[in-house]
């Protein structure tokens, strides 16, 4: 972390009004809810930037242009005639943990929970850029969301683009439902891009256009939010693909105001999900206060959902503990022991920690 | 507001970390969502005590007892094939509000949007204890979830009781859906109550035991939590019907981090909902700087839910303004000028205020 405390970042432990804000509109997946394989729609994390916007389906359309031989408009039912998939993929945001960095960034202030997976139902989008026959010169996509806003000082509609090979990949959508559900007005009605593996500012809600450019896209979410920076004034390095994260089921009960977990006394199964947008997770390890040992880990049922862990605990005796989980993928990354500082706030990927209080033997429970 | 910062309350500007940790998994309504009539599913307000448990329907069953002569142990099944009825019904978290007061209790530091409007489907409550024949002597009736925790010191389930004669009201329900679909995990699912009129504590979810007792409870969330007080010595009174509260659409578009609206030159319709548990509204008034006007209001489409209401605005300049709303119902109740101050803050429903900066005439929009 820096000597100094940059402009746009706050030192302080406590949140401002304005990060309140924010914490009040957006959400997190309250982590009890790992139980589920696919996250409940509701319960899955948000963030939205602007506002949602309120999309009449019927008149809406996504209009594709820019550097292609043939532009095209398309109602949503045209895209629904195309093949369709329907996959897992775990999403998280790219400033979950911000809140734990010191100094932290003053902006949507998460702490570890901003995640979720769903089924996702839609179709690949680079068939459709065939289509419309892409030039030879073509460099990046750009995705144009409906929701329009003010920030870093700039007016903007939420815009993000993607290199041509990302583009490529198959596992790239453009998708209409979640969990067998039109998608609500929060996950983007009536269409948004999904790039599996990368943090969720990729996929684009509320897709409205599509552009086809022979330069690296500038825009805002591009060139000046989500990239990996120590300094202001570095052009620093884009946020990609989702570091390497295991979260746990918090056990026992919670107290309710600081969420602190008590746990009977007896033997206690610690069990959690992990993922990671570089590959599959190849280990997980927990950390009861003895040090790291490793977890079961089930395969994962996609190439981009996450994976099931789960570790057999006996605690020694009662009394207060901490426990950890960290993961490693394939790629040989690993969740680092402490906050990789940046002034964005991106990717703290640090391990996930529980407070557990474990009740003496006999104590009701 | 009281001369010393009383226990459990903070009279600092900013939140703690026990504070967030609340706000990254519950959430509010964000305001633009107001625009639909009906809640999505993923915009209605949350506010989840303990964990969301997870419930295997099949297995689960409505047990009544307590002062019955004939106990009974109900399936889904069982309970769906009773009379049913669906209605739209605005809930409130009686802690809205809770942090503009200063001091504020320590607890869900909520703004001014927890709230959500949804078409609730059950049945309704109390012929189902007419056909268990509750005893003569029956004095409140006690609702209990399977959702547990520690709160206060307190190990408990949560639990809630309606005195016989609110229990009694053919608006009281049992329900298992929400705008058409199975009650999701963070609604109560499979069954929750619901109390029309009353803050959202009343609605108890995830209900499993339903209880007649002979005196009032005297549970945490009844004796202790939920009841208005100045001094933490005082029994204090129960909050109960939702007061009465307008909120506006933010017009215009939003500045990400502080959330100031930007409204282009010229006409702008300011729009919005109020609604009281107290009885229908019957005026909304709007201040944009120079006095409150009246604004035209809609009835309600069923007796508990939200009316719209629009203002037209024309702003005299481009600058900065505030804007606020605030409703007064049948029952004369009117939202304060001033947060109600109490200790556990609920129910401030001082008036909703709206920052704009109205852009020059000619500026792009």
């Amino acid at each position: 972390m820096p000597a100094q405390v940059p402009q746009g970042t706050s030192a302080s432990a406590a949140i401002s009004r304005e990060e309140l804000q924010l914490a009040t509109r957006n959400h997190g997946m309250p982590l009890e809810a790992l139980r589920w394989p696919v996250t409940p729609v509701g319960l899955h994390y948000l963030l939205i930037h602007y506002d949602i916007p309120m999309v009449d389906a019927g008149a809406w359309r996504l209009e594709v242009g820019g550097l292609v031989r043939r532009s095209r408009s398309l109602t949503l039912a045209e895209l629904k005639s195309r093949p369709q998939v329907t996959v897992p993929v775990t999403m998280e945001c790219a400033g979950n943990g911000r809140a734990r960095l010191s100094p932290r960034a003053v902006s949507q202030p998460w702490l570890v929970e901003e995640v979720g997976t769903a089924r996702w139902t839609g179709t690949p989008l680079w068939p459709l850029l065939e289509e419309a026959d892409v030039a030879a010169d073509a460099a990046e996509i750009v995705f144009t969301g409906l929701d329009r806003g003010v920030e870093g000082g700039v007016e903007q509609r939420y815009e993000r683009s993607l290199p041509v090979a990302q583009a490529r990949r198959e596992e790239v959508l453009l998708v209409w439902e979640v969990n067998g559900q039109p998608l609500p007005p929060q996950h983007g009605h009536p269409l948004r891009l999904l790039v599996p593996g990368w943090y969720g500012m990729a996929s684009v809600k509320w897709l409205a256009r599509i552009t086809v450019v022979a330069e690296p896209f500038q825009g805002y979410q591009q060139a000046r939010a989500y990239r990996w920076r120590q300094d202001p004034d570095e052009a620093g390095v884009p946020v990609g693909p989702i570091a390497p994260r295991s979260l746990m089921i918090p056990p026992g009960i919670p107290e309710f105001l600081t969420r602190r977990r008590v746990v009977p006394a007896g033997p206690c199964l610690l069990e959690g999900r992990a993922w990671s947008g570089w590959g599959p997770v190849v280990a997980v390890e927990v950390d009861t206060g003895d040090g790291w040992r490793p977890a079961r880990l089930d395969p994962p049922e996609a190439p981009h959902a996450w994976q099931a862990w789960s570790y057999p605990w006996r605690p020694p005796a009662s009394g207060e503990y901490e426990l950890r989980c960290r993961a490693r993928d394939a790629s040989g990354r690993e969740q680092p022991p402490e906050p990789p500082w940046n002034l964005g706030g991106y990717a703290d990927n640090s391990p996930h920690a529980v407070q557990v209080t474990v009740a003496p033997a006999g104590a009701s429970g």
